[in-house]
Parts: structure tokens; sequence; C-alpha cells
């Protein structure tokens, strides 16, 4: 049954334009519609994405816009319809649907979704239309999400409900972050029990690579950054080596493969340049190796890949958050967190009061994080 | 029990210098060492890759040389230590050995073997020595395996027993081509029932990827070659429909997405270029689509890439011949292909005594057949 009220004024941080710092600002938020739902978000992570938002890189985007993609809340209100969550239970929102109807989602394999930002722009809700406004003006939605927000409205099959006993500001990090590296090692890769792992990059995505690589029981989890004060918290997280590519004369994957015998088993690309992924698919094991690009490339850039290093037999993939239907998914990677399975507080290095958002994306810039959360 | 016996006069193909045509003349044959097998020659393929030995451009190889490498003969004498084959017993013997030792061997995911050319040249045997003399000069070998003699000599690990009921002069093929492209399909994609696949190029490799696909059980192969004359053998091999990309102003990525939907679900590519690579890539589906290598780009090219075919799921692929454990997997192909699971034969389009071994090079060169066996 609805409860939809009326309209709730709250804090959000608005991007009036590209290039522009966030703004907050008092916005009304409109009641859910049919099979909308309205959320009091509790919990948001800053993610690089949203930084693209604000740079005007992020594509088919329009402003002013509420970013943030990355929240835990608690349903505040339901549209008609709605039959997953009733007002009151614990939520995460994803940046990646899971409709259940469309030929994606109905195939085991897939994640992707047809009403994933790519192929369906979510600056609005389905209806084509806003739910949030400010100063009289409309405010367009991001990713169906729009988590800087104090309380936003999602489509139904943005969220999904997880168990009561769970934190709020520590598990909003599933939403992204978190979830893309940690199925990277276990949904994409399927890393094997006993093998060898190399992970290039050591940001929010790449530790979280290594802790998928552990909980899938990796004996060898090799960590790589040209930055060596990430290598301490790469070891908390289960790396069992750590090197520097600027300690060595030769390349990384010579060294790698010098290390390993024959390459690893697993490499996984957590930066995004073309040298890191070229650098890992080398590193992997010449007839078996399989190698993750996890790290986002700036758009039109392109690889230029040596085809001898596939026609051997290696194996080059890309993952799209980690592999995960969301909806399915995430309240088991809730369960698996509260039975500590891994420890992905690790992650979280800042937590500041939602007014500092502009706070938080500075140490996003400066390095300083890995992952900020911003708490209402 | 060794059967090693005296040196054998024979007729053999010999390339006495890189860009020179073959010359036909007699050699001496030695006996098997330990652990090698001295084969009668009955029937052997003319592979693309033995003209990379003529013209100069297969890598780590000494003149004057052997070449030919997808030989079936009759076990003429075993060395000491010889268990898996007898005199009288009919072989395939094929370029990636199986030495059954190496850590890749007894990796079950892996075929690469450590005794493959790419890792120890094989111009001369395990002992550093060779079996062939002609005119007083040592001949080297190829591959291991130098099946255009009359009679060669081989290690035991590049040599398996086939069904006595087998027609040699059918099965050699299985030795490279069928296998690398049959087992792209099988092996490498892993193509599952009902799916969609693309083959692009209806070359010998392309054609068995398009058999690989029916015995699969794919539900439809599209089929892709500039040259339509090439449709009609891919239709009777199992392709439901053939297209040319030179009848479309889209690019064929375009226009295979516009025919499934969403993309295929396996591609592969079977020329060598970077362009079709691309367009293979690009052509399957974004978030589960496998694209296999299976073509053979020119050493020292690169291919650009667009890490954001990757990003959101796709997987890029090599295959070494096909994937398969060649000991292994050569006699049980053989038993399918006596079981009438594939027509292989279909690949066969001439026939030419030993003689006649420079005009199957033509027709090769010509691109008048698909594949030309010769006979003793």
């Amino acid at each position: 049954m609805a409860t939809s009220g009326k309209v709730i004024r709250c804090r959000a941080a608005v991007a009036w334009a590209a290039g522009k710092s966030l703004s907050v600002e008092e916005i009304e938020v409109a009641p859910p519609k049919a099979r909308e739902v309205r959320v009091k978000i509790v919990a948001t992570g800053i993610c690089r994405t949203d930084d693209h938002v604000l740079d005007g890189t992020f594509p088919d985007l329009q402003f002013p816009v509420i970013p943030g993609h990355e929240g835990a809340g608690i349903v505040e209100s339901i549209g008609e319809g709605v039959t997953s969550v009733k007002p009151g239970d614990k939520v995460i929102l994803f940046p990646l649907p899971q409709c259940g109807e469309c030929s994606f989602c109905l195939n085991p394999d897939s994640n992707y979704c047809l009403k994933s930002h790519l192929t369906e722009p979510q600056n609005l809700m389905p209806d084509k239309t806003t739910r949030f406004t400010c100063k009289g003006k409309q405010i367009q939605h991001f990713l169906w999400n729009s988590t800087f927000a104090e309380y936003t409205v999602v489509p139904e099959y943005t969220l999904a409900k997880i168990d009561a006993a769970a934190p709020l500001d520590k598990v909003c990090v599933f939403a992204c972050g978190f979830s893309t590296g940690y199925g990277a090692a276990v949904n994409t890769a399927k890393v094997k029990l006993g093998s060898t792992c190399a992970v290039f990059g050591l940001g929010g995505v790449g530790l979280s690579v290594v802790m998928g690589c552990k909980a899938a029981g990796a004996s060898r989890i090799i960590a790589i950054d040209i930055n060596k004060d990430k290598f301490a918290k790469a070891k908390e997280m289960g790396a069992t080596e750590c090197i520097n590519p600027q300690d060595f004369k030769k390349p990384i994957q010579q060294v790698l493969t010098e290390m390993t015998g024959h390459g690893v088993d697993y490499s996984f690309e957590a930066i995004g340049t073309a040298d890191t992924l070229i650098a890992a698919l080398a590193s992997c094991n010449m007839n078996t190796g399989v190698c993750v690009m996890v790290g986002v490339l700036p758009a039109g850039s392109t690889v230029p890949i040596d085809p001898f290093l596939l026609l051997s037999g290696r194996t080059c993939k890309g993952t799209l958050a980690g592999g995960w239907k969301m909806r399915d998914s995430i309240p088991k990677l809730v369960a698996s967190y509260l039975e500590k399975k891994f420890n992905s507080d690790l992650l979280i290095t800042h937590t500041l009061p939602f007014a500092k958002i502009n706070e938080g994306f500075e140490l996003l810039r400066a390095g300083k994080s890995i992952r900020t959360v911003m708490l209402f």
C-alpha cells in the first residue's frame, strides 16, 4: 500500500553547472509516484564518478543536478505498487539498476540491466519528470540515485532492503566502490583457491579487489602502487607482498613474471591508464592468465594491445559494477559483512557531516582519502 | 622395446633459405633416439604457418629446414623408452607438444606445454642434434614435426596414436587448422547451446570455428567474409546466415548488433587484422559477450582497443591451438570424426601428390584452396 505523502523540504548538494563546486541548498522533494520509493539518506560515500559530474565529463548528464550514488538510508514512503520495501526499512541505493524484466536481467549471466544510464539516461524519473526543485527550478536526478540529498526519490529497482542490523555509515560503500572491486575478483575473474593475483592501484577499488582476492582464497596477492604509503593498508586487507614499480629498472610485468615463474593467474587494473592495463595483461600467465580491467580510462582513449599477448591464450575482460546483479546481491554482501567475511570498514578513512561535502571532494582530489562518507 | 633401425633414404621438401621455394630432395633420416619415434608420413596438410617459414617471418627458425606440421602417418620404429606407440600404429603429429611433465601440462586448464616452440625452439631434437641430412648438410627440424618428409623423427610427446580406422588423408588436418578453429568454439569460448555466434573470416580456420559452433549447439551462426564465394561452404558447415561487410554502408559491428538485438554471444576473429578484431569485439554483447582472437596478426602490430568496449563487461581472449591438450585430445577428436559428429572433410578442397608441393603453396597464396593435403 502506498504511503507517499507531502513534499519534504530538506538539504541537498546541488551542482548548478559543470566546473563549479557543489552548493548546499534547501530543496523540495516530491512524494514518490507509482513504483518509486522516497528514502531518507543517512550516509553517502563520495566516489570519483561524482567528481566527473562536477568536472562535466560524465556523459549524457544535464544540469542542475544532485549527484551522489553510494547511499544508504531508511525508506520514508513508497508509491503505488511498491512491494519489496516499506517505510522504516534500511536500504542501499545503487547506480546500476536491476529491473528484473529486461532481457539482460532475465539472463543469469548478465548484470547490465537495460534501465542503466548508458541505455536510458537517468536525469529524470522513468516518467520523464523530476521529484526535485530548488529555488523554483527543476533539478535533475543522477543515476536514479542523487544521494547527496537528505531525501531522494528512486525507482524501486535501484534499491534493496538490507539487514536492520547493518550500520548505514559503513555499508553505503557497497553501492559502488567496494562492490566493484570485490566483485571483479570473486565474480568477473572468479579467483580460485590457492591462486596468485596482482592488483595494480591501491585506491578504494583496488583495495576492494585485494579483499575479494583474499576472500576467494588466493594464496598470493601482490599489490602494486607507486605510493608506498598505501602498502600498510593493502597488507591489512590481505596483500601478501607490496611492490613499487619505481623501485625497479625493469618493466613491472617482467618483475611480476620473474616473481611468479610464469606470471600471475589473475591481474587487475584499478587505476585507469593504458600503460597499466597493458602491464597487467602482460603480467598474467601467457596461457591461462586472466586480466580484469576495473579502472576507467578517459573517454576516447585507446589501448594499443600487442595481439601476441592474447594469442598464447590470455584473457582480458572488463567488469561492470563487479558483475553483481545489484538487487539480488547487495543484501547478501551485507550479510557477509555482518558475518565478518571481509572488513570493508578499512576503506572508510574519513567521515564528515554533510555540510562539509566540498571538503570531502578536496580530500579525494588531493589523494588523502580512500573513501569519505558524508553523514546527514 | 626400441625398434629403431638403419638410416632411411627418402624424399622431403627442403627450404634451403628464406624467400625460396621448397626443393624436393632425397634426404637421409636417422633412426629415432631414446623417447623418439620415426614416422612414415602418409599425408600432410599445407598451413599458412608453413608459408611463413618460407617467407622468413616465422620466429626463431634456422635454415635449411624441413617444414610441415599437419601430418598423419604410421609409426616405422621407436626409440628406447617409448611406450605410447609401436610400429604400425596410426598417429597424428602436432605442432604443440604435450610433454605431460611441465607445470603447464600438469595444470588442467593449460595447454601451453613448456616444450613448445615459443619457449624451446624446435629446430633440433631435444638432445640438440638433427636426424636429417641432405647432400652432406645437416637439415633443421620444424616444430618437432617436419611432416614435409616421407619419414620424420619426432619426440614421443608430439604425436598421439589414433584409431586404426581413421583415414590419414582426412584426419591430418586435426594437427593444426581444424583443431584450432573447432577448439576456439568448444574450448576457448565454450559456446553454449542455443547461443548466437559470429565468425569473421571463412578460411580453413574460420570454417572450423563454424563447425565448432554448430557442434556446440549454437542456434544462430553468422558467417562474415568479403568473398561471397565462400558462403556456400560455410552454410554446408553450419552457418545459418552469411553476410558480406561490403554490402552495407554501416560498420559490420552495427549490422550485427541490429541483427541480434544486443550483439552476438560469441564472436571469432579468424582473419588476423586489427580492424576485424575490433569489429568482432564490438559485435558481441556489451555485457556478457566473448570475443575470441583466432587469427594471427603480423608480429609487431598493435590493436588499438577502445577500453569502453571492455568496461561494460565484454571478454577478449586468444586461443592457442584451440585450447586442446594435444596428446589427450587428438585421439578423441578422431573418434568424434569417425562418429560423424562433424564433417571436417569439407575443409579439404585439394589433394595432390607430394611432388607437387609447390603447386599446393601456389593454391594457398592465390586463395584457391581451403586445405590442400599432400600425399606420399
